[in-house]
């Protein structure tokens, strides 16, 4: 009998958010999950490791049998600790998420959940990392939940292509409302950022970043138009950041 | 008359390191200089942003009349505060590092210097991170200074291509050994990361990240290998993370 694979979840919100929880228990039903996640939010904090200070780990006994553990680090230093000191090799899968708050477009560079995908694929491990468009901390996440069956059941089928991960994004709508799967590519958006500029208490200014995500690019194949009209996204995503059409062109420069 | 370009300086290793000390050197032959930049080190925090508590800009005015300020926060932070409260605008130029210790290869993803240069690329500003092949505080950057002051007046006279940033790095060479420069993609390596595993004063355990980097890509056109020959390395970098090439293979899944 063939042993049930071995399935890493982690994510950015927090061992205690509800995302992890609604993802252990999907994942349960494709293998044996081994959880080890933040044991504080760590949006935002895209691919940072940490190498100034150590990191712990503690046992998470909540999660009804399966074994799990909290680290003090970011997300990549939990996909980190796991393969090298937790399993002592690779997952079979790695799965994070489920994000509270999307992550499409330029957010997978900002996002811990999607950077911890990201490493996954470094070290060629098949790696998803989920999102669902709602913030709040106890966002309905049976839609998310659907989604991720479809599109795990399917990666253990067809195998993720190497050194690729998945950013699937879904939308903020009940299960049978969503309208399927997009293969997308991540969209050229962003963030126009301001800050709250205020003062404190002892009246020295403090800066808090805030904005608004504009979507300068609507066109039919990005994530950010799929998830608008009610589709799962899932953009392939790796971590060569060359900019591969302007290589020729720098090449010109005779430098 | 023309005005001089607005040039923002930022880095990772914080404002008192000397690889920021020396780009700035090199910055102000061009333009007008301002710079913010992290004060504590902040290496490894990758594309990291604060969004859980708010941020502190102080004057710094050790850098002999260069406008300058620290900031509490990532090198993404920097940049961000910058253009938003600083300048209320793009500079003509963001330049990054020098870093002490290269970025190339995969390391472009971790590197807070590099993450800068990338947020530059995205707000379409014409960046360029700068890296040398030498981890201590008192490096000897005029070789990196050197190549600085070519690749900055090759950038301003044939201009960056638009959303991309450069990666350059310099190997830890005297100026009159290096070989040159040469046009390449990000090598596709990764770290051996293992963690040394020790007992606190409380017999608790903590782990710290150290490893190795291996390169399983030793092809010609790679930053690595333009350094191990010595010449500077230059990637043009991007944020598109999309793996285009798989697209068509995903949708083959019938998801």
């Amino acid at each position: 009998m063939k042993n049930r694979p071995k399935i890493l979840v982690t994510n950015d919100d927090g061992i205690t958010s509800k995302g992890i929880f609604s993802l252990i228990q999907v994942a349960k039903e494709f293998g044996d999950v081994i959880v080890v996640a933040p044991d504080k939010p760590q949006s935002a904090t895209g691919h940072s490791i940490t190498i100034h200070h150590p990191l712990r780990l503690n046992k998470y006994i909540n999660f009804d049998g399966v074994e799990a553990y909290s680290c003090s680090g970011t997300p990549v230093d939990c996909v980190k600790l796991a393969i090298y000191e937790i399993l002592n090799g690779k997952p079979d899968l790695l799965l994070s998420g489920i994000n509270h708050g999307e992550n499409t477009s330029t957010n997978v560079l900002y996002s811990g959940t999607m950077s911890a995908a990201v490493e996954g694929a470094m070290e060629n491990i098949p790696s998803i990392g989920f999102s669902l468009a709602n913030f709040s901390v106890d966002a309905e996440f049976s839609g998310a939940q659907w989604a991720a069956r479809q599109i795990i059941s399917k990666s253990m089928e067809k195998n993720i292509p190497e050194n690729t991960c998945l950013n699937v994004n879904v939308p903020d709508l009940p299960m049978d409302s969503l309208k399927g799967f997009r293969i997308c590519r991540q969209a050229h958006a962003f963030w126009a950022d301001r800050f709250d500029k205020r003062l404190d208490q002892f009246g020295k200014t403090y800066y808090w970043l805030t904005g608004e995500f504009s979507n300068i690019d609507t066109h039919e194949d990005t994530d950010l138009t799929a998830m608008k009209n009610g589709f799962v996204s899932i953009v392939p995503t790796h971590f060569d950041m060359t900019a591969y059409q302007v290589l020729d062109k720098l090449k010109n420069w005779n430098l």
